[in-house]
């Protein structure tokens, strides 16, 4: 199911940026019931993404109704949002007067086997690492080459997720997921100022922390630190939080904190749907 | 005038791993007479790039035939050709059998002033920076936002191109464009190792100061190497060589090596040409 500018059309002009150049940025949420989960949020870091890079936001009434369309009757499944720079332009340079291309989407739902939520996940760390850049950081744009070549590194079921490291040796996150770890009972996320996508769960995860009077420290970390945690989990839009129960050789335990922090969060979609 | 795969067609499934990732590489082509430049040289690379990026790279006989197909007619023109992961794969990951987007078109060839050639052009320092990616670097692939994000910095007429640099003050090269520099008759090529595109007229202008016993040195420079410089050019694909007559404050003066360099191209292109 699909929504280019409108249209039930799934076939983009190969002159859009987005295609010659990824010059565009996108929105993956979660839809229970129909219903999309935290949408203003995704909604507002689209914007601040487009402001970023100078793409015009789509006019925001527009692209609710076009989620509520897609969406509705649907039961679980994944949306996409789409906001590209259009065509138009001479090479690099953009066209003086900007119409972005905007796609929706639906997808189904991955089946995710249900002990990856309960017993938790493995992962690894990637060769691959992540170039710090300030003006790209915390925004989801479609430059995704170092996303893919790190997820390249490894194939099969027995890993779930690859930990990027930025080139000073600092993990910053998953391939698709944010890092969280806890240390004597505080929770340690990693800052995500140089590279990285601010997620939107995260975001929640950091929030409730604060509002559960868990202390919540947010800073760079090397390897070591996250290796010597008590608990580690990963978040994201369409996971959630998943433990991790795996590191590379490091072992951890599914910890208190983290089962709080699941719980938590499952209270605040809960309450999200109702709305 | 477009060919998806072979065909007469100019628009591309929303899926594509090009446009929802940038997952892909591109070649830029000067074409005279109906014969593209130094096709096989951006073959080349662009078969590189794939083996980087773990693409399969097209076959080249049936590349080549679509290149003829669709310059055979044309006079002077700009082809480019597009070769993406193509669809699949879920998220990031890949798909177990790849099989790539080839998109070639043409375009008309800018019409730059003729004194760019003759007279040199006017350059700024951008406030973007390109990141180190040691991985990514050299080749031309479709992520391509801090050109973007770089060449937004200025409009108008004024400044032809925009010298970039890295995250610890190198001087790399232009939004589009390779640079070189002269200084007491010996030519300096900034090093592409962490960032930056190896351009075929960039590798065709070293072999040419090698063939011809100037001195040539590849290494990391700052601004100032390049401010004190005697002569400074860049080069690329479509523009050939163009010397730089000022760079923010500084002025130049097209020198002797700039345009002897300019002469050897020339005759080389002609030599390319006629075959």
């Amino acid at each position: 199911m699909f929504l280019l500018n409108g249209e039930r059309r799934h076939c983009v002009d190969v002159s859009d940026r987005g295609f010659q150049y990824g010059d565009g940025l996108f929105e993956t949420i979660a839809v229970y019931q129909g219903k999309p989960l935290f949408l203003q949020q995704h909604l507002d870091r689209l914007r601040a993404g487009c402001q970023r890079l100078f793409i015009p936001y789509p006019e925001q009434d527009q692209l609710k109704a076009e989620v509520k369309q897609l969406c509705e009757g649907s039961d679980t499944a994944v949306l996409k949002i789409i906001v590209t720079r259009g065509s138009g332009g001479r090479g690099y340079r953009q066209p003086d007067s900007i119409v972005p291309t905007r796609l929706l989407s639906l997808h189904p739902f991955p089946e995710y086997p249900a002990n990856f939520q309960t017993d938790g996940v493995v992962l690894r760390f990637c060769q691959q690492r992540l170039a710090s850049n300030p003006v790209l950081a915390g925004i989801k744009h479609m430059n995704r080459l170092e996303q893919i070549l790190a997820r390249a590194e490894w194939q099969g079921d027995a890993i779930q997720e690859g930990l990027m490291l930025d080139y000073d040796g600092h993990v910053v996150e998953g391939t698709m997921s944010n890092l969280f770890f806890v240390k004597d009972g505080v929770l340690y996320v990693p800052l995500l100022t140089y590279c990285g996508i601010v997620g939107i769960v995260r975001q929640k995860v950091v929030s409730l922390a604060q509002y559960n009077q868990i202390g919540i420290v947010e800073k760079q970390f090397d390897k070591t630190r996250v290796l010597e945690a008590d608990e580690v989990f990963v978040t994201n839009s369409v996971i959630g939080i998943w433990p991790v129960k795996q590191l590379d050789q490091q072992c951890f335990k599914v910890g208190r904190i983290t089962r709080r922090m699941q719980q938590w969060y499952a209270e605040a979609r809960t309450e999200e749907l109702k709305l």
